[in-house]
Order: structure tokens, then C-alpha cells, then sequence
């Protein structure tokens, strides 16, 4: 009998093309830029620039300067920006892979001023409702000594573009016109992220940042998902046995078996980035004759393993495998199920250094 | 003024030092473990190995065999126990790196056999109560054709040891006292974690295995933490800026400013593993003429960013530090506001690879 230890995160970079070019096609003209910020939301911003860049992608959105730093190696040509700006922590990064800061606030435009790299010509974030990042109409009035064409893109961000019928929309992308209309007349423009481009080309102007669709997410809840799930992660089973009527499973005793069970302890836990919030709540699929079963996690997640219900199942032994995240149980359904977001959750997963992480290309 | 865009972490391996001490004590005679598994604790398994080796400590834990191949690095003549235990997956770093296997199950006990490793004494596990890894008493009367005393540690582990009078307590005690007498009379024994050391000596038995409590989490919530506070996380002030009454904040709108506010952006967020779920709880802490100000996040956190109210604040600008964890705010209050426990909290804030991890020695 075969035994494994090790979890196993797969990633399918062929579905992850096809999401992207089903987002360029849904952006119409505007450019089709790729946000790999976070690590690639924690899939690995190597890989998956690697594979954009050869799609001809030549325009990357990062948060931090080091994480630009990184991706250059593999985009010698690309604009990368750097959603967060820049600041005296990461002036190197940009000097040294030629970064394009985005500027989000007077003080850090007269760091700029200061610290201006030869060739570069900045973005520059405007306020338009989400009330994070960025120049408010106040602070473009007053920017009287600076000649606002030098930026090569004016951008901002939408609030509420997962819920289509939300007032925030209509509001943002009219407060961003007007703003693009009275200071940046001639400068290209980015306002939407995955969400916001299933909204309708007006949302698009020349630039899209194509995030959390690409990676599978459903940024459209309102609609069935149209991207392919890209991820497959599964564990293996260490321990198949029997668990009488009356005994208690896991830390602090959160389940007590209402009846004789069969019980399944897995090889990964909120360690591996599995979120705990899972506990007596969260799903293991095991495939019995080709049909999968959804086991119950029985208890508290713990840091290296979790504990299901695995009564129905009459085969599972030592060295099978459970699925948490595949085709019949995508990001959004575990995310669901653990009372966060797809986004969220494969970042934690995807830091994790435990897993065996295979890219299928 | 000065602009910073990264997130700090300080890792404060004196204190840590100190905590470790504290933790030998309350073990009485027992050897104390250090449990360095899951890159321990997201804090880096390699600083804080070499930091214990040096201090003496010569029994690690890790849940993995890779992880115990990293550690050996610097632990060369330590003992380094897998908890998962081994299989076809990480043989190979067993081999290498001379690991001690803990034995869960019969199924791997089949594969140790046939793949024993010269000068190995594997460790075994059995179940006392918390039913996740381990074999059963019935599992132990059927090893018939195994010489038990070629074990090296019997091992359990404490379902409830965070609670002082839980009744599991004693049951597991009991129950591994009788397995320990029926089947392991001159076997090591070792069933505690830092939680089970603060129930008593009787739970020690040879070996304690030191892990949360040595990172500073209160492992005994049932009176005041004796733990020093090990870690600092702080994120710089991107922008400083009010908010109107009436205004939106963040993602899906969630919080709406009830009268005129000053509002701080932050470079955090849970792409840095800081927990979603602060969304409208969490605190930033900001010192204004050395007294701390607790601030409240406002709306959602996101991926990379989190808003907060400082309204109260005179004096707080870009460039300025918010502090996420420290001594005022620990990684228990945290972990609290988030609704979890900090060892998940500081699992993924560690296993992030954005942060400037510092190491005060």
C-alpha cells in the first residue's frame, strides 16, 4: 500500500491562457494587462508572467516594487507597474527593473519629483468613490506646478463591480470621466479590474487590469462562472478508522459522533493556508467508481491535518487522495463554504513553501 | 518627508530565547522539544532552529520531511521528529537528513518496515481522545510480530490542554498512562504541547514538545500569558486624507462615514496574510506623544491595502507606522478581533514573502 505525506497544488497554466484571452476579448480595443501582484494571488507571479508574456501580454500590474523586481527576469520587455507607488524602501527595485510607479498621493509625488528614474513616466491614481488609494479632485486643483501629461496613465478603482446593478458603478465611472475629462484629457486610462470588465466595454477605456477572473475566480457572481477553474489541490489520506458513538474529534472536542463512523485523517491543515474557518463545515471530496463524495470535516482544522467523515465510503484507504479545490469544487465553493473570498484563500494557500506545487503547461 | 511602501515584521529571537527557558522550567526533568513545524510557525524555522540549537535544545519537530531537511542545516546533532509521519513522497529526506519518523498508523508502520533507514529508531503515535493520528488500542494488540521496544518515543497528544479543567484532560492522561503500562513500560514517553506544560508535571513525562507558547501565544487562556511577546508588525502611512460624511469605504461599500472623518491608507493587506475577516474590527495602533491610539479599519480589508479611522489624530502623516501586532496588541488580541486563534494568524502572516522580516538576536 502506497503512503504519501505531501499535499499537492496544481495549477494549469493552459486554462489560465484561455481565461485571458476570454477576458482580452471581453475588453474589446483596450489593452489586456495581467495583475500578478501578491505572488500571482499566491500562484506563483514566475510562472504565470512566464506564460502571459509568451501570450504576448506586455503590460503587468504588481502591488510592491520587489515583487516587479522579481517578474522582470521573466518580461524583459513588459511595463510593470506598482499599484502601491514608491517609496524610499523600494526605490532600487524600480531603478534597477525600471518599474512604473503609481503615484497615489502628493507626498509621494514630490518623493517622485525627487526621485525621478530617466524613462519613466509614472501612472497616477485617482479617487473616485472606493476612498483607498489616490488623487481627490482637491488634490489635482492644486497641482498647479505640475504638467499632468507626463503621466502615462491615469487610473482608478472600482468599489462595487461584483454586484452589476450597483449605484457605486454608474457613480465611479462618472466621477472618473470627469476627472479624466477637466485634468487628463490626453492620457490613457485603466479603470477596471476582472469585475469591472464584465460590466461593458464603457468601463474598459485603454487599459484592463485582468486579476482574480484569470485565476478562475468569479468576479461576476451574478452570472454563472465563465472561467475555467485552474487549481487542483489534494491531500493525502494518513489514516483510515473507525470512530465509536460518543467520542470527540479534534481540538477542544467540537464534534461528538452522534453514531458509530468511519473517519479519514488528511495530510494538510491551516498550516498548509487550509482555513480554519473550515472546521465542521468545510468538504473533502474523495472519488469512489469515478462519482465524487463531499466528506464533511468532522472538528477543528488543525495546522498539519484535517478529520472527515468518511462513513459512505466503502474503499478509501491509506495513500488515497481527497480533493479540496477541483473542477467539482472550484475556489469560489471552498472560499463560500469558509466564509471568505476566492481571493483571500488562494493567497494563503498559494505562500504556503509545504506543498508539492506542479505547473501544467 | 519620507515615503515607505513595505511591511515590517520584527522577529524578536531574545524574547523567544527567554519564553523557551521559561517553558524547560515548567517541563520539570522532561527534555524540552522545540516544535519548529510549518516553517515554525510561519516565523522561520531556520532562525529559530539555530537560535534553540544554540541555546542547547537538541529534540525538534517538524510535520514534514522536507521541513526536517531544512532545519538539519543547522541542527546537526540533533534528534528531528516528523510528525506526518514518512512516506513514498519524503523517504528521501529522511534518508539525507536523518529524520525520526513518528509512526500514526499501521499502514505506515507496513512502509517502515520495508524501508527501515540504519540508526532510526522511529517514533510512535497513539490515540488518546483527540482521534486524529495515532494507533488504537485495538491497533496495538493486533502488532503481534512487532517488537515494540524499538520504538523510541510513544507519543499522544492533548485534545483540550488549553482548558485547565476540561475533562479530556485527565482521560487522555489516563488513557495514555494505561496504553504507556500495557505496551511501552521502558518507552520515552511524551504526550504535551506548551499547552499541556501549564496543566503540570504529570503531563510532562520525558519529553515536552514546545511550540505556540515559545512563539509568545497564550497556550492557557485561563490565566494572564506569562509569555513574552515575540513579534512587530507594522505597515507604513501611504496616504493621509479626510473623508465626508455620506462617503463609501472600501469594497462592497461596507462602511459609510456618519459624520466628516480623517482616514489613514495603510500598506497591508490579506495579500500579506493579515486577516480578511478585520474587515470593520480590526485595530491599527498609532502613537501620538508616546501614548498608543487604537484605530479602527474601515470597510473591507483588501489584498493589499487597509483604511482606517484616525480621526482623533493631530499629527499623523505619510511615512508614518501602524502598528498590527506588538507589545500593546498582541498576536492573541489579533487573532481575537479576527475571530481565530494566532496560530493560524501568524502561520500565514510568516509564510508571506513581501514583508522585510527582521530578526533582533
Amino acid at each position: 500500500m502506497p503512503i504519501y505525506t505531501t499535499p499537492i497544488l496544481n495549477i494549469n497554466l493552459k486554462k489560465l491562457i484561455e481565461n485571458y484571452r476570454l477576458l482580452q476579448k471581453l475588453s474589446g480595443p483596450a489593452i489586456a494587462a495581467a495583475v500578478v501582484k501578491d505572488d500571482a494571488y499566491g500562484l506563483g507571479a514566475t510562472a504565470v508572467t512566464e506564460t502571459l508574456y509568451k501570450e504576448g501580454c506586455r503590460h503587468f500590474f504588481v502591488a510592491h516594487g520587489s515583487e516587479g523586481a522579481i517578474i522582470r527576469k521573466v518580461a524583459p520587455e513588459a511595463t510593470i507597474f506598482a499599484l502601491q507607488g514608491i517609496g524610499e524602501d523600494s526605490l532600487s527595485y524600480f531603478k534597477e527593473a525600471h518599474l512604473t510607479p503609481v503615484i497615489c498621493s502628493k507626498d509621494m509625488l514630490s518623493f517622485w519629483k525627487s526621485h525621478k528614474i530617466e524613462g519613466i513616466r509614472p501612472a497616477i491614481q485617482v479617487e473616485t468613490g472606493l476612498n483607498r488609494l489616490g488623487f481627490s479632485v482637491d488634490d489635482l486643483k492644486t497641482l498647479s506646478d505640475v504638467d499632468l501629461s507626463e503621466f502615462s496613465y491615469v487610473l482608478s478603482h472600482l468599489s462595487c463591480a461584483d454586484e452589476q446593478a450597483h449605484f457605486m458603478n454608474a457613480r465611479q465611472l462618472n466621477n472618473f470621466r470627469k476627472i479624466k475629462q477637466t485634468f487628463f484629457k490626453d492620457t490613457p486610462a485603466t479603470l477596471s479590474a476582472s469585475d469591472g470588465v464584465f460590466l461593458g466595454h464603457d468601463f474598459c477605456f485603454n487599459l484592463t487590469r485582468l486579476g482574480a477572473a484569470m485565476y478562475g475566480i468569479n468576479t461576476a457572481p451574478y452570472r454563472e462562472n465563465e472561467m475555467h477553474n485552474i487549481l487542483e489541490l489534494k491531500a493525502p489520506v494518513l489514516q483510515v478508522k473507525p470512530l465509536a458513538k460518543g467520542e470527540f474529534v479534534g481540538y477542544s472536542a467540537t464534534f461528538r459522533a452522534p453514531t458509530d463512523m468511519k473517519i479519514a485523517i488528511i495530510s494538510i491543515g491551516y498550516g498548509d493556508g487550509l482555513p480554519r474557518s473550515l472546521s465542521n463545515r468545510g468538504k473533502v471530496i474523495f472519488y469512489e467508481n469515478g462519482k465524487p463524495c463531499f466528506c464533511t470535516i468532522l472538528g477543528r482544522v488543525s495546522m498539519d491535518n484535517v478529520i472527515c467523515d468518511v462513513t459512505p465510503l466503502k474503499e478509501l484507504k491509506t495513500g488515497d487522495w481527497g480533493y479540496l479545490i477541483n473542477d467539482d469544487y472550484t475556489v469560489d465553493d471552498i472560499a463560500r463554504d469558509a466564509g471568505t473570498i476566492a481571493y483571500e484563500l488562494i493567497s494563503n494557500l498559494g505562500h504556503n513553501p509545504r506543498f508539492i506545487k506542479n505547473y501544467q503547461k
